[in-house]
C-alpha cells in the first residue's frame, strides 16, 4: 500500500518564506487572528488525517468503487467512516466565515489542507471537495432564508453538495443545456437529466444540497436563457424527499470511489439563487473555485506519485553504478543511476514549482478578498483572474506527467495494479478534464482575459514579474534569464494582440502554448524568489537551490520553442487524414 | 465500441513510395518472389482480420481479463476462436522461413500487419506477438533435432511460446536471476520462479514453449552465467506434462486480457539453445525483434487513438466557431474549434512520423538478413542496431503520448470506460516499460553503441542523413532547417564523446534527451521525402504535404532545447529531497 507523509517542511517554506503569507495575514483585518503558529498547527493536523485516516483508504476505494442499487449508492468500506471523522473534527468549516459557523482561515491553508486530502486519496476527497464552492455560491447569491437554511449545515459539513452541470449534449458548451425550471408554489419546479455529478448520491450524509444550471422559464436560448436552482434531495421544512433521482454511477478510468451519477430531476422543487438568467454568472463563483482546487488536485498527484518514487527508488537494488562513479561497483538503489536521479529531479522540479504556482494564486484569493482597501483588492482580484485557468491547467498536467514518470520508475512493476503507481496515473488524468478541460482554461487565459482587454491586465502581472526579478534576483546569474524571457514574451504578445485582431483564429490556435509560457514565467518568479532565500540564512530545504537551478538550466529555457510555436499558429493547420 | 479501420492508405504510402521497398526486393534474392502486388494483398487481408475479428474483442477482453483457477487461465472470451482463425488463416508462418512451413514474407510486411493485429486489439497480439522471436532465437541457437521439432509447430501457430526473464530481483539486471539450471539425463532440470511472463499459461494451444534465462551449472556468478533452455509445458515426446506451473496472473493497469503469469519451474525439463552461459546473446537475437515488434504497438495505439478521436470530433458538436470564422456562427464539430484541430494535427504528424521510422527498421532488418553482399547486410544490421532501442523507445512514447492527447479530445466522455480512450490510455503505457525500459533503450543507444565506439557507426547514420537530406531536400526551404540540425548535432556529437571519457556519468544523464535528438533527425529524414514526393505526382495523400511542415515548423525545432538540456546534464543533479 502507497504511504503518504505530508511535505509539511516544503509547505512551510512556501507558504512562510517564498510567499511570506503569514507576516502579510496582520495587514487582512479578517485574517488578523491568524499566525504561523495557527498555519503550522492546521498543516500538521490536516497532515495526520490525510496520512492515517484517508491514506489507508485509497487502494480499496479504487479495487471497490461506489455501487449502485435501484437508486442508491454505496461508496466504498470506510469511506463514510472518514467522512464522520472530517465533520467531528472541524475541517468542512475551515475556510467558511465564523457568522456562519466557519472557522474564517485564509484560503491559502485551505489549499495546503486540499492539496493533502488529494494526495492521500483523491477519490474521497471528491465528496467534501464542492462544499466551499457551494458555500461561496450561496453566500453571494442566496437570499437570506436560503442562507440561514443551508449555509451552517455547509459550514458545518452535515450536508455536502454538488454542481450539476454537465448534459449528454451540453459538456463544454453549457449553451445546449436542455434542463429546464417552471415556477410553482413560489418557487421551480426542476426537469431534466444530468451527467457526469460528482457525489450526486452517495451513503456520507442525509440530504444532499444540488446546484442546478436550467432553462429560465421564458428565458432566451444558448447561455443566456440559465439560472441557477438549489435543489436539495431531501427538503429541509418538510422531510419529504424531492423528486431527484440517481441514474447509475459511471465506470471510469480512475477516482473510482467517487461516484459519478446521473441525475434525472422530475419536477424537483428548486429555489432560484441570483438573478434569473445570471446562472453562469452565479455558478461561476464557484467554478472559479473549483477551479483552483482542480489545480492543487494536480500538485497533490506529483507531490504524492513523486514521493512514492523516490521512496521506491532508494530501496530497489538493481544493476551497478555507471563506471567510474564514486560510489564503486557493488549493485546499488536505482536512484543513484543517472537517468532515475535525472527522471527524479525533473519530477521534484515540477510538484514544488507547481505548488509555489498554486499556493500563490490561494494567496491572491485571500487578498481579492480580504485586503483592506478597494485597490488591492481589484488588483489582486485581477491577477487571480488570469492565474486560475494558468494554475489549472499548468498543475494539473504538471500532475499528471509527473505521475507517468514516477511510473516509470518502478520498471514493469509499475504496470501491476497493487503497487499503486497504475491508480496515481489513472486519477490524476481526470483533472486535466473536468471543470473545463485544459484546452477551455487556455482559450479562457488568451482570448477572454488577454486579447480582449489588449493585455492591459495581464500586462502588469507581467509588471509584477519583471518588478520581482529585479528585486530577487540581485546577483544572481538566472536575473538575466528571466528577464530576457519576459522582454522576449512582452514583444511576442504585442504581435499576437495585433495580429489576433486581422485573425480571430490564431489566439485560438496559439492558446495552449502561450498558457505555458506565461506559467514558465510565472515559475521563474519563484525559483528567483526560491534563490534569494537559499542566498540567505539557509532556511531553504536540502537540494532546494540546486532545483531552483535546475529550472532555469533546463526548464525555462523551452520556453523558446513554445513561443516559436506560437508564432507558427499563425498559418492555417494542415489538412486530417479522411481516408477512413 | 471502438471501431478500427487499417490505414491502408498510409501504410502503402510509406512502404511503397517512402520507403520504396518493393521496388528493391528483386535485389534481395530471398524476397525476389515478392511484389506489390503481393504487400497490397497481405496488408488488405490483414486489416480485414484486424477490423473484423480482433477489433470486436478489444472491449470484452478490457472488461473480463483472464481468470487464474488452479494453475490453469481463462482467456476472455472469443480469444481462443480468434487465435484458431489467426492459425487456420496461416498467419503464424508469415515471416518465418519456407523451409519450416513459413512464407518467407519480408520483415516489413510483418511489422505492417503487426500494426494492425496491435491497434485492433493489444492484448490479443502478446499471445502470438513473440512466435517470430523465438522461432528467430530457435533457428539461430538450436540444434537439428530441436529445429526439428519445433521449427514447424512455431511456424504454424500450433504451439505459442513465452520469454521467461524477469524475477522479483531481476528486472532490468537480469545478471541477479536465481533460477537454475542442472544437468539431468542429456538435458537439463530447471529450478526457479519467473514473474512478469505474458502468456505463461493460457487455452490457445494444447503445449506452451518457454524459453528460459537461467544460471548454467557451475557458471560465473553474474550475467555470464546465465544459459537459455527450451522448456516445454508438454513434453513433445511422450505427451507427459513437465513440472512448470502457473501461479497467478497479475493485475494490471491495461492490455487486461493479456496472462501476465507467475511461473514456477520445478524441476522441469529443459534444453539449451546455443552455446553455454551464453544465454543474454542467444536471447538478444528474441528481444532485438521484440524491441522493433513494442516499438511497432507504439504506432498502432497512436493510430488506433488518433482515428478513434478524429472520428468522434467529427461528430461531436459543440459551440460555436472562432469569430471570424468561415464557418459562420452556427454549432459545428469539434473537429473545427482550432484548439482541437491543433491538437488533432500533432497526433496525425505524430503519428505517420513514427509509423516511417518503425516501417525503416523493419526494412533495415530485410536488408540485414536478405541484401546480397555481407557488405551490404553489415551497413544495415549496422543501422538496425542503432535505430532499434530508438524505435522502441521513441515510438512507444508517442502512441501514449497520442493516447493521451486522444483522450483530451473526448472530455470528460474520455474518463468513462464506456467510450474506450481511458483502455487506449492503459493499454498504450505498457509499451514503455516492457522489453527493457525506455530508459534502458536510451542507455544501449547512446552509451553502449555510440559512445563506445566514438561515435563511428552512428556517424554513418548521420552521413546518409545528410546525403538524404541533400538529395531529396534540393529546391525545399526544410532542406536547410535539416541540414542546420544535423550540423549541430555533429558538433554536439563530437563534445559529448570527448567529455565523456572524463565523466563516464555524463552520457548516461543525456541519454533519454540524446535518442529524442537522433529521433528528431531520423524523422527530419522521412518528412523531407515526404516533400520532394508531394512536389512530384501528387500521389501522397491529403494533408500529408502540409503535416510535414508542420514537423519542420513546429516539431524540429525543438531539438535546440533538446540538444541544450543534453549540455546541462553534464552538471551534477540535484540532491533529492529526503524530508520524509
Amino acid at each position: 500500500m502507497r504511504r503518504y507523509v505530508p511535505p509539511l517542511q516544503d509547505m512551510q517554506f512556501v507558504i512562510e518564506r517564498v510567499l511570506g503569507a503569514p507576516a502579510q495575514w496582520p495587514d487582512l483585518p479578517a485574517l488578523a487572528d491568524h499566525d504561523i503558529e495557527t498555519a503550522r498547527h492546521v498543516l500538521t493536523e490536516a497532515g495526520r488525517f490525510a496520512a492515517d485516516v484517508l491514506a489507508p483508504l485509497n487502494a480499496v476505494g479504487d479495487r471497490e468503487g461506489c455501487t449502485w442499487t435501484d437508486g442508491q449508492v454505496a461508496t466504498p468500506a470506510g469511506f463514510a467512516g472518514a467522512y464522520r471523522a472530517y465533520v467531528e473534527a472541524g475541517w468542512p468549516s475551515l475556510g467558511c466565515a465564523p457568522e456562519w459557523g466557519g472557522q474564517g482561515l485564509p484560503h491559502l491553508l485551505e489549499a495546503a489542507v486540499q492539496e493533502m486530502l488529494v494526495s492521500a486519496n483523491h477519490a474521497w476527497s471528491m465528496y467534501p471537495g464542492l462544499l466551499h464552492g457551494a458555500y461561496a455560491c450561496l453566500a453571494a447569491h442566496g437570499d437570506s432564508a436560503l442562507k440561514a437554511l443551508y449555509l451552517p449545515r455547509l459550514a458545518s459539513g452535515e450536508w455536502l453538495c454538488t454542481m450539476c452541470l454537465t448534459e449528454p449534449q451540453a459538456g463544454s458548451d453549457l449553451g445546449r443545456i436542455r434542463t429546464r425550471a417552471t415556477e410553482r408554489d413560489g418557487a421551480y419546479a426542476i426537469d431534466g437529466g444530468k451527467i457526469f455529478i460528482s457525489g450526486g448520491e452517495h451513503d456520507l450524509t442525509d440530504n444532499i444540497v444540488h446546484l442546478v444550471l436550467a432553462r429560465h422559464p421564458g428565458g432566451p436560448p444558448g447561455p443566456r436563457g440559465l439560472s441557477l436552482f438549489l435543489v436539495p434531495k431531501v427538503l429541509p421544512d418538510t422531510g419529504e424527499r424531492n423528486a431527484v433521482y440517481c441514474d447509475g454511477v459511471e465506470s471510469k478510468l480512475g477516482i473510482r470511489g467517487s461516484a459519478t451519477c446521473s441525475m434525472r430531476f422530475e419536477g424537483a422543487r428548486g429555489w432560484l439563487l441570483g438573478e434569473p438568467c445570471k446562472g453562469l454568472a452565479a455558478m461561476f463563483v464557484m467554478m472559479n473555485a473549483a477551479r483552483l482546487g482542480v489545480g492543487l488536485q494536480g500538485v497533490a498527484h506529483g507531490e504524492a506519485a513523486y514521493k512514492h518514487a523516490l521512496r521506491y527508488a532508494r530501496e530497489r537494488i538493481q544493476g551497478r553504478p555507471a563506471p567510474g562513479a564514486a560510489e564503486g561497483t557493488e549493485p546499488v538503489p536505482i536512484a543513484r543511476h543517472p537517468a532515475v536521479h535525472a527522471n527524479l529531479a525533473a519530477q521534484r522540479c515540477a510538484v514544488e514549482g507547481a505548488r509555489m504556482l498554486a499556493y500563490w494564486t490561494a494567496q491572491l484569493l485571500d487578498e481579492s478578498e480580504y485586503a483592506p482597501t478597494p485597490d488591492q483588492r481589484r488588483d489582486a482580484h485581477e491577477r487571480l483572474a488570469l492565474l486560475t485557468p494558468l494554475v489549472k491547467a499548468w498543475c494539473t498536467r504538471a500532475g499528471f506527467e509527473v505521475a507517468d514518470q514516477a511510473l516509470q520508475v518502478f520498471g514493469g512493476h509499475g504496470y501491476i495494479e497493487e503497487t499503486g503507481a497504475a491508480q496515481a496515473l489513472r486519477d490524476s488524468r481526470i483533472p486535466l478534464l473536468y471543470e473545463g478541460t485544459n484546452e477551455i482554461q487556455a482559450v479562457d487565459l488568451l482570448v477572454r482575459k488577454i486579447v480582449a482587454d489588449g493585455g492591459a491586465a495581464y500586462g502588469h502581472l507581467l509588471d509584477d514579474l519583471e518588478a520581482a526579478a529585479r528585486h530577487d534576483g540581485r546577483g544572481l546569474e538566472q536575473q538575466a534569464v528571466q528577464l530576457d524571457a519576459l522582454a522576449a514574451h512582452r514583444r511576442l504578445l504585442a504581435g499576437l494582440i495585433r495580429e489576433s485582431a486581422e485573425d480571430p483564429g490564431y489566439p485560438y490556435r496559439a492558446a495552449d502554448d502561450f498558457l505555458r509560457a506565461a506559467a514558465l514565467l510565472c515559475l521563474g518568479r519563484w525559483w528567483l524568489k526560491v534563490l534569494a532565500l537559499s542566498r540567505g540564512d539557509g532556511a531553504a530545504p536540502r537540494g532546494k537551490a540546486a532545483t531552483a537551478c535546475h529550472f532555469f538550466d533546463t526548464v525555462l529555457p523551452g520556453i523558446a520553442h513554445v513561443e516559436h510555436r506560437i508564432r507558427c499558429a499563425r498559418r492555417a493547420l494542415p489538412d486530417l487524414d479522411d481516408c477512413d
